[in-house]
C-alpha cells in the first residue's frame, strides 16, 4: 500500500518540503490540505501534490506536515494528532515554538509530534515559490525533543539527513527568545527602514537613482508577507518587544554619539560590530 | 604623448575605475597616489596602476580622480585644482557632496571639477577588492553641474557612457539630504542590528544555528569600513541625524502597536511598506 503524506499548507515551505518528500518516497500519495482553493489548484498543477483533502479525512498517515501560520497550527494540531497511528510522524514548521508545544502538552498522542523550525525561506510565498533544494544545507531546530517518541524522531532525522539538513536541538522557550533577535528583529528593522525611506522620498525617482545594492539588501525583508509576520510578532510578542527595545536603545546610543560629535567612540562601536564578519563566515547561506 | 591619468586613492572605487579607464585608454599612463604604501604596492602588482606618484608631482593631467574619504578630498582638492591645464577633468567620488563643493566654490579652476557620486560599491575595500564591471549599469550622480565647464562635462559623460553608467543631475544639498535616507541610514540600521544581536547572543552558536539568509541580508552592511562610515556620518551629520530620528520614530510606533496588541493596524503598516517591492523592481542591482 502506498504511504499517505499530508501537507497542510502548500505554500513556499510546505510545497518545497513536499517536493523533497516525493523524491524520497516516489510511490507515496501526497495529499494537500489548504484553506485556499487557489493554492491547492496551483500545487496540483505544479505537481507538488497528487490530490487534495481535508483534516477530517486523514487516513492511515505516514507523515503529516503543518506548514501554516502558528495560530492555525494551534487551532488544528489537536485534531490532527487525533488521526495518527502509532508510527505517524506529525511535524510542524511554525516560526515560533513555545505556544505550539504548550497547546498539545497533554495530548495523548504528543509523542508522535515533532516541533521543528527549518531555517529556510525566501521573501516570496505561495506554491509557485516552492522549489527543490530550499532545505539543502539548512539547519532545522527540533524543540522539546524529549517529548517525542524516539522511533518517530529517528525516522524524521533520517529524512532530514537525506535532504542534507543539519539537526540541532533547543527547548521551545529558548528557541523563541533567540529567534526574536536573529530573525524577527531583522524583519522589523527592514520593514521600518522601507517605511522611513518611502515616507521621506515622495518622489520615487530619488530612490531609483540613489539606491544601491546596500539599500536593496537591508530592505529586502520588507517585501515579506505582512499577514504572516504580524502573526509571528503577535505570537512572540514579549521576546519581540525585548529585541526591539534593545535595538532602539542602540540606535539612540549611536544617535547620541553623532549629536555630540563623539566620532572616535562611534568608530570604536562600528569596529566591534565588524566582528559580525567572522560570525557570518561560519554560516552557509546558499539558497 | 601618452595621457597621464592620476588615481588618488587606489581602493575598491578608485582601483575599479582605474581598471575601466585602462580599457578605454590603453596607451595612458596610470599613476596611483595613496597614503598607504601597501595599497600602492598591491595596486601595482595587480596591474591596476602603472606607477605611483604624489599630488605635488602631477604633470600635464588628462584625468585626476579623487576616490578617498570626504575629509581628505576637502584637504587636497584645492591643491589638485592648482595642477590642472584647461582641459583636465578633475573628478571626485566622495559619498557626500555639499561640503566638497563648498570647499572649492571660489577656486579659479572650479570649472575643471566634477562632483560626482557613483552608486556602486560593495562591503569590501582596498585594491584587492577592485574589479572590472563594478560601474556597469550603475547610476552616477553629478552635483552642481552648472559650476563645471561644458567641455569638461561632455568629455566625462562620454567616458561614463562607455562604461555603461547612467548619469543623473542633482544639486549637492539635495544629494546629501536624500542619500542620508537611501544609503547612510541603511548602514546605521545594519550596524546596530549586528550590535544588538551580538550583545544578546554571547553564545555564537545560537547565531550560527538560527540565522537564515534574511539575517545575513539585513546585517551585510555591518561588515563595512568603520573609518569610512564614521567620516560619512560626521560630514553629513545633520541629514543623518534627521533620517535616524525618523527611523527611531517609526520603530517606536511599531513597538507601541505591538505592545497594545493592535495587530490589525500593524498589518496595515507592513502592507503599505510592501510597496517597496514595486520600487525595487525598477532598480537594476547586478554588481
Amino acid at each position: 500500500m502506498s504511504k499517505n503524506i499530508y501537507i497542510i499548507g502548500v505554500g513556499l515551505i510546505g510545497g518545497s518540503f513536499a517536493i523533497e518528500l516525493k523524491k524520497l518516497f516516489p510511490d507515496s500519495n501526497l495529499i494537500g490540505i489548504d484553506n485556499s482553493k487557489q493554492n491547492l489548484i496551483s500545487a496540483k498543477r505544479l505537481k507538488i501534490i497528487d490530490t487534495s483533502g481535508t483534516v477530517n479525512n486523514i487516513i492511515n498517515p505516514f507523515i503529516i506536515l503543518l506548514a501554516i501560520p502558528v495560530k492555525s497550527i494551534i487551532e488544528i494540531l489537536p485534531n490532527v494528532l487525533n488521526k495518527v497511528n502509532p508510527n505517524t510522524i506529525v511535524l510542524d514548521f511554525g516560526s515560533t515554538k513555545n505556544s505550539i508545544c504548550k497547546s498539545v502538552i497533554k495530548h495523548k498522542n504528543r509523542s508522535n509530534f515533532i516541533a521543528a523550525h527549518p531555517i529556510a525561506g525566501t521573501e516570496f510565498s505561495g506554491p509557485s515559490a516552492a522549489h527543490h533544494g530550499l532545505f539543502k544545507n539548512k539547519n532545522i531546530i527540533i524543540c522539546d525533543r524529549e517529548k517525542t517518541n524516539d522511533e518517530v524522531i529517528d525516522k524524521a532525522i533520517k529524512i532530514f539527513s537525506k535532504m542534507k539538513m543539519k539537526v540541532t536541538y533547543m527547548n521551545s522557550i529558548s528557541h523563541d527568545k533567540h529567534i526574536a533577535y536573529v530573525s524577527h528583529l531583522s524583519h522589523l528593522s527592514s520593514f521600518m527602514l522601507g517605511k522611513t525611506v518611502m515616507d521621506e522620498e515622495e518622489n520615487e525617482k530619488n530612490i531609483f537613482d540613489m539606491a544601491g545594492s546596500g539599500f536593496e539588501s537591508t530592505v529586502r525583508l520588507a517585501k515579506s508577507s505582512p499577514k504572516m509576520w504580524t502573526d509571528i510578532f503577535d505570537d512572540n510578542k514579549v521576546n519581540v518587544l525585548k529585541s526591539l527595545s534593545d535595538y532602539i536603545y542602540n540606535l539612540e546610543l549611536i544617535k547620541n554619539l553623532i549629536e555630540k560629535s563623539e566620532f572616535k567612540e562611534l568608530e570604536l562601536q562600528l569596529k566591534k560590530t565588524n566582528y559580525i564578519k567572522k560570525i557570518l563566515k561560519g554560516i552557509n547561506y546558499e539558497e
